[in-house]
């Protein structure tokens, strides 16, 4: 059996709602006639999306969106599906990486699907021209939102993208959930590390890095979390999480893990003080987080001590080890494999039925725009169907209380 | 020393935003000249804020919010101090309960503060003519805001009101934290049982409710969840509850708490499958989500037989339990003490700012308002002030990365 | 209805194991012609055991074990039942407290229950000649235990005492989730304080002390653990707590609750580096784990400021709170009612079981005996019955399997 | 660098405890003239094992304890340094694990160190004119405790063996949190499935089982407890899981994990019954606790689908899924990693420190021992000082509290 095919049946298996997608996809065709362009993390999920789209009539090109993190044979076994090109190669230099995305826009499609957006910005900075031809794009990242979200108030997106990631579907179960076990599961793996007793940092209370924390207490760390936000602050403060600055946190740090979306929250004076020892571990979007320059620049020694783990010696003997060169260590690690498929099942469907909006509605305004609410409830709808969950449902006394106003004390 | 006094002492040792606050209304008098009619739960936390309001130049008219939330001793004291007059009484009928209401109509304020939004109504729909004399008000809770919205949708309601219940600040801490703890620990003394080991079901995944599961969950229940809403119903899925049917999970039930803002949530099918001694305890504003009506029908006997516990006899030798005749159970339990004290620390400094925030706008436009970002966020850097706790600043460089677009992979 | 029988009703209620146990009793007799000194906390769980243990054909003697805990309505019920007299009063003195100790020992018992120890010593230390008279006992605590153990290993102990502590059916429900929940749930209505967010201490991490632990953790308190030794204070850590010196601890506590069963846990030197504003409460037998004498000697100024909230005023403008005056605080705090009744169900089983064994084996040797096993899964296997959860039972072939040794890989 | 050495090199970094304890072994030499015999999962961690013992002063022969859990390059790595001869080999089959087992005898060790007993049972059934060469031994693991036990009460075992997996510094650690983390880590890793919102069934509730149930549980299943003993199934009660039958359980289960050291405890009419798509693990020492035979008989199709993943194809179109052959799954499957590291560095102290206690008392009886209790706190001492945690002391007034029995109320 072929080993990119096999990946992918274990996957199609845990994907239900993907999978009732695809069978009206298939039928239905909604998709004909379209040419999708995505830059995704190229691995058996993902896999399962392309096919949905195929199945839905589109054509495909499709790149990775990290240099780490494409699985080659399920990129190799997408490449020979009738339909789709890949040209996902794991382990490229920033040129090819680009090489590979202009190979994606080489091949015209009206669709976008980013994660992370580089593939946005590469037709915007580079082929203005060829935006004309695209109805709408779709993003799956945190990261790639809010890079979207500056672009448009610059003015300077100029056509719609949905933001996938913004949606309430995939916050509470991509970013808390799904972030939360892979980004652990990838460090315990990496490491053979035990979670419970350590003193493990978490930088950021958003979505993603709450996920991350609280996984970890969970397992028995006891968790710190840093924050810019106050009330974000209180709020981990009020969940039971010890909060301070970084250059408190880290002189204390057995591991941190970063998912901020933004650059140096790890920075030159917070690694000075590092306690010795500590692992550091990225789970936001780009490999900024931590300030690796720098590392590089205080370390007298630089070197990989397993698959995965750079140690940093300092010229005052204290060391310190970064995970998987500081990339999203839940996908860039040898042991990282994404997040849990269910969680991907979920987003992933929310992706397909964006992308049937998008086709549907090819006059959309440019700008970022919500994944529509009835998208979102029909995908949760169909998961709790899958599962053979039952809810309430609101009598029409139920739904006039709720509307009236008069009746009170 | 003054019972009512000695509550009150206490309460504002464990309010330092309040009290921040406080002070400088002292100082500035941002208030003066205004009059405030309010309808609250009359307990020491509420008296701190009226205080507060006092002491900024308001004149401030009373009354309670609920016929069983009001503790005389703190009425009373309020009364006897200057510039305050308080109608509230504990155990009125509801005829009394809107003659102290309208008690406080008589005083013609110009700002309002309801909890339940009884207040506004009763100024709607029988006193249409002081509407011009309101400036504007500002509402405490869900059930509240859901009245003033459905209001609004139907062009009926004249003045703008702050919705507090909405902020942010509020729904994280005192609908989560708040209602959560104060709902079991109210239950807890007016029972005397265990929560850990019971099958405990939780109507609604809203904050409130919930909060309510979290923390029942957290004390070694098993808990089940029952929402109206898929995407709800699916966060409680993935954070580990059961989902279920009302009329099933009523079968297993040993205790079921609401916190929906619905009625009939426990309605007349539910309460013929209940589970024999099951406890029944409302969370929710209104005492309209058992729906008792149909308790008294169904039962052959009803009887007080402990402090705040009925008992309901069924024909079939079953029986069943409700706490504090089906009101909210952490304020009109005999040994619910209402929100903890921190909790309404937040909550009240909103307030407070949120009335300063009208009386420095008196032409805002009917509706239903946010309470300002700024105020949100004021008041958690007070509240982390407070408690020592120091947070991360954003650095120039990764405000300029947050707003650019420019760098990906 | 009589106060104190109503609130014994619905603790009946809420004691299956204890009631299956009654009704044996009262048609076997077993313990006619026993005469039972008992000095246990008089509220109503108690009185369901004295109950229990006149059907089961006794006469009884019983006295209170706290002079804070006992509630006179029940014991003026107990008193006025045929077969039972009660001296136990609320707030007594120490002379008083051992007078009423003196007039079970009138009654010259010869099987005695306590929970503490205070019977047995008064016994061993003012009465010898009436030991002859004693078949044995049973006691119900931890600090208790140590006492008698203490005693038997000074040869002192002069008859059979059965360890109801420390037998695995009570450890694991009464210790941790008795106490966990009762003393946090005591400590919410005393003060009406948050638990989350709160920076809790406790001291000790043995079964009560990590009950309270646990449960303050759940519920949203960073929690920091205590210990003398250094295998509990590593569970601790591996469980996720902070674990520090009480020294270093107390000048960040905003709580501290004590449950070792050693005294003088917050000694003088700790109370000098309390955190302002600290809230102290002992959930340990007795009142000797918060060092009073000190606190009394350190303050210019101690007053009540609230039922069951002592201040202590330093002479450097620092404050802090004792609950319940240092007595433990799930049943001396006006607001604590003791452990849940689902939790006195099971442990008061093991007691009826235990003093039946007793009557039927009226020889045994002196010393600290272990609560026979056959006793304790039998309370267990009640429990599960009245709860209907069916467990797996063992196949023959598995028996042989776990007995066999040669089956290898 | 040589890829067995590396891997050893890191783990050697984070087990502190054994390195102090290899220094002090380096310089006293109190194993010299010792020959050891070793059955463990030849894997990094148990390489610092086997070079302390070495440093110690020892002769070693090693081979593995399981058929799949060996390192290829470990078991090289050790076979070339000085001292050390290791047999282990990953996949081997029956005859030549015993051949491996043969070799490791024919050494004619004094002492042996064991991992389920396979060594000792070995030497007393093939060898006993060996019996007499041998001083004493250990064993690591519950299932091998409880063999022994066996051959004890059978009058079979006829050298001392110290049980390491009895000690509370082993159960507490190794078995809970050891087992808890690394089997969950090892099922998500092989499966890439999500635990949040699965329901898991845990098999047992004893110290490696409950670890499993208190991991799933924290990170968001909702997990059902299966027991054969009344006081543990209740202990899962009270600490929020369902207990059931398995019979039942395994009809909604989506994934389950056993750990019980019993055979067959997922049994054919279990299998029967399953849930469709159930995925089944184990994480008891030996393979038997799933019936394969049973599963290969009613499957009409096994294939193996992914890398440790086999699924079962029933003639009812329903499928199950078992990892790593039914192998413990921590070590077994391809992703498992064993323990972490840090844990195994407690166990493997207690491990090199009982080996020195019976190289120290050649004359002890034969019979199951207790590790003694110094060195159990000496290991915790140990990781206490490496972690720079410091606890309380003893004050000696309160040595004496502990000791008296005269003060009381």
């Amino acid at each position: 059996m072929n080993k990119g095919r096999e990946k992918i049946e274990w996957v199609k298996r845990n994907m239900p709602v993907l999978s009732e997608i695809k069978e009206r996809f298939k039928e239905k065709k909604p998709l004909e006639g379209h040419k999708i362009g995505m830059a995704l993390h190229v691995e058996p999920k993902t896999a399962n999306l392309v096919e949905t789209l195929r199945d839905g009539g589109a054509e495909i090109a499709i790149t990775g969106c990290n240099p780490l993190s494409t699985q080659d044979d399920v990129s190799k076994y997408l490449d020979n599906e009738k339909g789709i090109r890949s040209y996902a190669k794991r382990g490229v230099n920033t040129e090819e990486y680009y090489e590979a995305i202009d190979n994606v826009l080489d091949f015209h499609p009206d669709i976008t699907i980013d994660d992370g957006a580089d593939l946005v910005f590469r037709l915007h900075s580079e082929r203005p021209n060829q935006i004309d031809e695209i109805i709408g794009g779709s993003e799956e990242t945190t990261t790639g939102v809010k890079r979207l979200e500056s672009m448009e108030s610059d003015n300077a997106l100029k056509y719609p993208i949905i933001a996938v990631n913004d949606t309430p579907m995939k916050r509470h179960f991509d970013n808390v959930h799904g972030t939360g076990e892979s980004t652990l599961s990838a460090i315990m793996a990496t490491t053979n590390l035990q979670i419970s007793g350590k003193n493990i940092v978490v930088a950021g209370y958003g979505y993603c890095s709450s996920g991350v924390a609280k996984k970890a207490k969970a397992l028995g760390a006891r968790v710190t979390v840093t924050e810019v936000k106050p009330r974000k602050a209180l709020e981990a403060v009020m969940d039971g999480y010890e909060v301070k600055k970084m250059e408190k946190a880290i002189q204390k740090a057995d591991i941190v893990v970063t998912a901020t979306g933004n650059k140096n929250v790890i920075g030159r004076e917070e690694l000075k003080k590092i306690n010795n020892g500590a692992v550091l571990a990225n789970s936001g979007h780009f490999n900024v987080e931590i300030d690796l320059e720098a590392a590089e620049d205080l370390a007298n020694n630089v070197k990989e001590i397993r698959e995965g783990i750079k140690k940093y010696e300092l010229s005052d003997d204290r060391n310190f080890y970064v995970l998987a060169e500081g990339r999203l260590v839940n996908l860039a690690a040898p042991l990282g494999f994404g997040h849990p498929i269910e969680v991907m099942d979920l987003s992933f469907s929310i992706q397909a039925l964006s992308v049937q909006h998008l086709a549907k509605n090819p006059e959309l305004q440019p700008g970022v725009k919500k994944v529509p609410q009835k998208i979102d409830e029909k995908v949760a709808e169909i998961k709790l169907k899958t599962m053979d969950i039952e809810i309430d449902e609101l009598t029409s006394e139920q739904k006039d209380y709720l509307t009236s106003w008069k009746s009170g004390t």
